[in-house]
């Protein structure tokens, strides 16, 4: 405090040169918008009366005093806010003012006023007059902030651990809005949006710093800066350059120009979008600022996925129709039903419609309802407001600022451009443009920047485990060689199952009576199996590509409606009570623990041998065909034991074998098996003896580890989630501690038996950074993911590899 | 051979002295009637031309020819021995001859005629003349009987490994048949049935060994010797004596007598009931035989159970109506249905029946059936009849010889005592009594024997691991103190839940819509719960009783059937539609993974809370009123995780005092937890934190473990089971390798982080031998298993105990 009153020549608490502090929030990692700054302290009755005779305004001077006691009434005694607007919004009208017509002095002062009076009359406690209390109070409640729902749910969705903790930095006051010769802005060294390498912000006149970040009133973009303050200008580009070289990355600064002065208040790391997050490590690396290790340890693995977010279908974004623009916030398309609460959106979301949250600008408080939505529309504030910053940060489309944009929330109706819009209705968002679209536009993949390119070269160069992808079918296989997939995986044959000119054989196959019936259906599948694999090969060409048999249990293709099972008795010619009979001997209490995976390939062995002879022709046929060496991988699902294995085994190298006699053609092809019950973990020495490789499915791993059904726990686990008693979801984020436990020691027995065993991951989860980091640590070859996540899969890979570089010093 | 020769002073196919011989297997562990013994080999044309001569008798020499070539037939080439029943079915029928005229000699010659014909037509080549040859062929034969399907299944049956391996002896010769002064026998060294100390056994005078197991003829009693061989009698009981003396056990003897001199054929140890080998160990320990070690060692532990197997109600039993008696070959007591063949026996236990088997007589092809069944009734043969030894050795009541029962297998109707039963009709056999009586009689627990509770006591000094019992109530309690439980293991609350008066309670709690509603249906529910535990308590007196909070998922509780919905829903006062929508939210796909267990715990406390009111408040009323110092064990289910189990054990330690406080007393309490998911044996060091116990619930660990559903997986296991891919159906002894492995890991990881943590198991398999062995290994303090199976238990942990001495030297 010494210091400051130093430097600024002013004293706290002082008439005769008083000092005002802010008190603000200065968390290691930012949380924009999250945790409060307190503005303004120090102000009273005497120094009000004070500041009005020193700077000549009086305006200035209770305005500023009637803000010091809102900040403190909401942020410190938790006063809604809406209390504070319902006084403003009342004196307006008894006064007979328009929104936009300024309040006189006199108005001010009776203004703080009944603010002082709804401090007293809601906490029971004055305003404070004295300003080290006011201080003392401020501090304590930044602290605060740091425990408050918003603030821990942005920690969460940002891998912030919960006791990093925060400073509250006091500073003193300076004042955008001491007039003409004022402004208060917000800015970023490079765009946050695109990564372009050009200053980026918003200044507002006379006016003080949360006003630009709250977006109540429309900024000016700080190229006008450069008009009308040019001297200030050139100081703060050259700060700016300054702060980026120090810090090495790119930073969001806060700036005040008070009376032609620059004054920075604040400067952090700027959040930026996944695909500024690319260019600004690539062309920082060029600017030989950072390495290429820094650049790929840089980026954020939970946002790459918007990269690839699915922009417009090309040809219906020609032919639609723009209904309004907004400011282009957050890069993305998105396509949804309308919403005009937080939580509406969310309800909605969870019914599982695609949404789109409609807000006259977000708060803090709306965090939950953007998580749930496709996309944001705000319209009021900028392209650094609430709503614009979030949406960047959680990978969400945004389109800000739209004037023409009129929401009555009461009656679920929102006017855009003068015409009706109800709750529910469809409307379409371009976040890179800000255009507004009537109803829904189709939406495709995005196209992959140069830098984008670059970045992930380098990964590839710094990662050690292979990036597969899980995937049924050519489409997929072509979506995920695009994203970079050095293989498949996991092909789930099934999937192939359900098309609609295969079920009925399907159905035969399962409702058969005799084993000859049986293999009556099965010969029909057959063709149809055999082309499925064969244009995966052709389109994989000589990449790995691993084929799981049959694997859900036999009523999961079964009618599940009666009008279905009425069709399909007719189809087999039973009466409908036969073959509820014959359904009902199918199911089973618990299908997950039931006759499905391997069990199924013992006890029908036939299904699995039509499964394994389209494999071996289809891959014969493509090396006769295409010249290609198709090394098909064959992989049995819910292996429990050794012995289990080598029964299946048996009937798979007799098949492949006689296929290879018919056909006259030796191919090379693995046999190997999922490691997905917690027996097959414990028992993988014995296992490994029969398999050429393990691939670990982590749902049912998950599933039986636990003994958590993924169909009936979801609600459960996301209370147990919300209580603490889960770090995060295991289904989506292994659980290193259980499941991984198993998992590691799976691989260390199989490794035992089998030096060379190939050990991958394929659950779900194996998409998701922290479990690609334990897949690294453990040894695995690869994981597989679903496609669209590979691209982070490459990123998480190498930061893996780069973070175990930097602890173990190699 | 040249021993031989010499000792009998005959030669192997030497006509001028022929040395006949016998090839008998002599497994290393007794498998009787499981294995081949081939008499008469060496004898050929010439030689029974010769034989003729030499005995003076033709009948003798073809008869033994003939025999000769039906055991080569049989049992060397695999001829149905039916074939040859039909060629003497035949020949009677064409020589005009009953059923129990003998053949003339010129008969006997053309039947030897007949049998040699019939051999080379079915197999393609003569009955070989060459002495050598029959002989080496027997020798292969023998030898080849190991491998056969009924030897295999006793083999596993009585846990003898297959790879043990068989000798094949080969013996001279003696006729038991070659007159009056002849006769063969087989004799136990003590009763084989009670163990009393005297010799048991029966002959046939002029007959030839094979026909007294057979049972084709009914023999005359032992004592029949002494009066016409005096001699050998006495001879015979010095021998029994001696060979009991050398090998320290019972003996199973065969023997001839051939012209009034004695000749053993073979000894071994014989096989005995449960209730025999505890008597005959304990009589041996106190003739100073064997040491009280032996003695425990030597017990049977999975024929234990049938000490213990009830027997008829008295009052019922002398009300019951005799309908006829057989010979008391296999004690306890049976009802059931009754079938005629093995196959239906065996098909009609699978679906649920309790059955009979009745047969004429049985052969080793009848073994399944007869482990299928209850009781065995057979109208030949006697108390050492096949159907008689393996009866007792597998622990079943059986009653043979019955004259007056006549079976017409195809038109599956007994008459007896010309009375007509259809199959499926119910009968009762008491084996220890011989009678057979109509209709179903119910059965009581059996009385326990002075050397019963001896040999108890003694396992009690040896074992180091305590016995505990699954019981659920008074009754169930009361039955496990009187076999020696030490404590509860496990108590179902939820069982409990069930009852009529209380159901209505309990299906307004779950489907309560508010907290309000249920608390008021668990407050009517309390006092049940607190009588349940204070009788419990009492019972139990200071024993330890762990207390298990509600388990199963609640739409357990609520209606099955649309009759019982429609009650439900008027007692509750909803529609039919309101009750099935609720009772639909409740359901789950898979039950077994779903909201249960502690799952309920955490989501509706007030459950337990409920329940740990009623443990707390039970325990204390029964310090005041019995001055008896209860430690309730509060147990909780399913658990996988420490911060799991730190919720919902805060709920119990706060309503524990709270109950502590309003009553105004203290008692000691622990709580602990089930591990029972595989998660909780991997996160065991942290669990233990937490809990004060563990109990390993191996039901659901062995479920989860494997994927195994035991509500649906049923067959499947069976089917493993035949195919060789499980060594045991899982859910009945612990599967040592992977559940096992898993339960070590988590008794290791649990002792290192609390060292005086109790360690118990408590699943089903608690009560199986080579389970209770591996809970000695792995240091277990207690096993808990159904009441019945205690007194096993107690000899089983003794075993163990002893097996770890002798292996460890200690």
């Amino acid at each position: 405090m010494e210091d400051l009153e130093n430097v600024t020549d002013k004293r706290f608490g002082d008439p005769a040169a008083p000092l005002l502090l802010s008190v603000r929030a200065g968390a290691p990692i930012p949380m924009p918008g999250m945790m409060d700054t307190i503005l303004n302290i120090g102000i009273n009755d005497e120094i009000a009366e004070a500041l009005a005779k020193q700077t000549g305004s009086e305006r200035f001077a209770y305005e500023t005093y009637a803000k010091a006691i809102k900040a403190y009434g909401t942020m410190v005694k938790g006063v809604s806010k809406s209390r504070f607007d319902l006084i403003v919004a009342a004196k307006r009208f008894n006064e007979g003012l328009e929104d936009d017509d300024p309040f006189s002095v006199e108005q001010l002062k009776s203004l703080v006023v009944s603010y002082k009076n709804t401090v007293k009359k809601l906490t029971g406690e004055d305003f404070p007059q004295d300003p080290r209390k006011q201080l003392m109070d401020a501090i304590s409640a930044v602290f605060g902030s740091w425990n408050r729902e918003r603030a821990a749910l942005y920690r969460k969705l940002n891998g912030i651990p919960d006791d990093v903790g925060t400073a509250a930095n006091v500073q003193a006051m300076v004042f955008g809005n001491m007039g003409e010769d004022c402004c208060t802005g917000v800015a970023f060294t490079r765009n946050p949006s695109t990564g372009e390498n050009v200053i980026f912000g918003e200044i507002l006149l006379n006016a003080q710093g949360a006003e630009v970040v709250s977006g109540l009133r429309t900024p000016d973009d700080i190229s006008a800066m450069e008009d009308i303050f040019p001297e200030c200008y050139e100081t703060f580009i050259k700060i700016a350059r300054l702060l980026e070289k120090q810090d090495k990355d790119m930073q969001d600064v806060e700036f005040t120009v008070e009376k032609n002065k620059l004054y920075i208040l604040q400067a952090r790391k700027g959040e930026r979008t996944a695909q500024a997050a690319v260019r600004i490590a690539v062309d920082m690396v060029e600017e030989g600022l950072i390495s290429r290790e820094e650049a790929v340890l840089r980026q954020d693995t939970s946002q790459m996925g918007q990269i690839l977010h699915p922009g417009f279908d090309p040809e219906k974004y020609e032919k639609a129709e723009v209904l309004a623009t907004g400011l282009p916030a957050s890069p993305g398309a998105a396509a949804g039903r309308i919403y005009f609460t937080a939580a509406e959106a969310e309800a909605a979301a969870k019914s599982g419609y695609e949404v789109l949250l409609l807000r006259e600008e977000t708060s803090p408080e709306d965090l939950a309802g953007m998580v749930a939505a496709q996309g944001i529309l705000t319209a009021k504030g900028g392209t650094t407001s609430h709503a614009a910053m979030v949406a960047r940060g959680i990978g969400k489309c945004c389109v800000a600022g739209c004037d023409s944009l009129d929401i009555d929330e009461e009656k679920r109706i929102a006017e855009i451009e003068g015409e009706v819009f109800e709750e529910g209705d469809f409307l379409s968002l371009d976040g890179s443009t800000g255009k507004i679209f009537r109803g829904k536009i189709d939406t495709v993949t995005q196209e992959i920047s140069e830098e984008f390119s670059t970045m992930m070269e380098w990964a590839d160069d710094f990662r050690e485990i292979k990036i597969r992808a899980n995937a049924d079918n050519p489409p997929e296989a072509r979506q995920a060689l695009a994203f970079g997939a050095e293989g498949i995986g996991l092909c789930r044959t099934e999937h192939m199952f359900f098309r609609d000119e295969r079920i009925p054989a399907v159905r035969r196959m399962i409702l058969a009576a005799t084993e000859v019936e049986r293999r009556r259906a099965l010969n029909e599948l057959m063709p149809f199996q055999k082309a499925d694999f064969k244009r995966l090969f052709e389109t994989m060409e000589e990449r790995p590509v691993t084929i799981r048999l049959l694997d859900p249990p036999l009523h999961e293709f079964l009618p599940q409606s009666e009008e279905e099972a009425r069709e399909v008795a007719e189809q087999l010619g039973m009466t409908c009570e036969e073959l509820e009979d014959k359904v009902d001997n199918i199911r089973e209490i618990n299908p997950m623990l039931g006759r499905r995976g391997c069990r199924l390939a013992i006890t029908h062995p036939e299904i699995i041998e039509m499964q394994v002879r389209a494999i071996m022709a289809a891959a014969i046929e493509v090396k006769r065909e295409k010249k290609l060496d198709i090394i098909p991988e064959i992989m049995i699902p819910l292996i429990s034991d050794e012995k289990e294995l080598g029964v299946v085994k048996k009937y798979i190298t007799e098949t492949a074998d006689h296929v290879m006699t018919e056909e006259d053609m030796a191919i090379e092809y693995r046999t190997g098996t999922m490691i997905e019950v917690p027996r097959a973990c414990v028992t993988a020495d014995s296992i490994a003896r029969e398999a050429e490789f393990f691939s670990f499915g982590t749902n049912d791993l998950t599933q039986m580890t636990y003994g958590f059904s993924r169909d009936d726990t979801g609600s459960l686990i996301y209370e147990y989630e919300e209580r603490g008693l889960l770090p995060a979801d295991p289904f989506y984020s292994l659980d290193i501690d259980g499941v991984g436990a198993l998992i590691d020691m799976a691989a260390k027995k199989g490794r035992h038996t089998r030096p060379n065993i190939r050990l991958g991951m394929c659950g779900e989860q194996a998409g998701e950074p922290a479990t690609i980091e334990f897949c690294h640590r453990v040894g695995m070859d690869y994981v597989s993911c679903s496609p669209y996540r590979i691209p982070m899969a490459r990123i998480a890979a190498a930061q893996a590899a780069l973070r175990e570089e930097a602890d173990t010093g190699i």
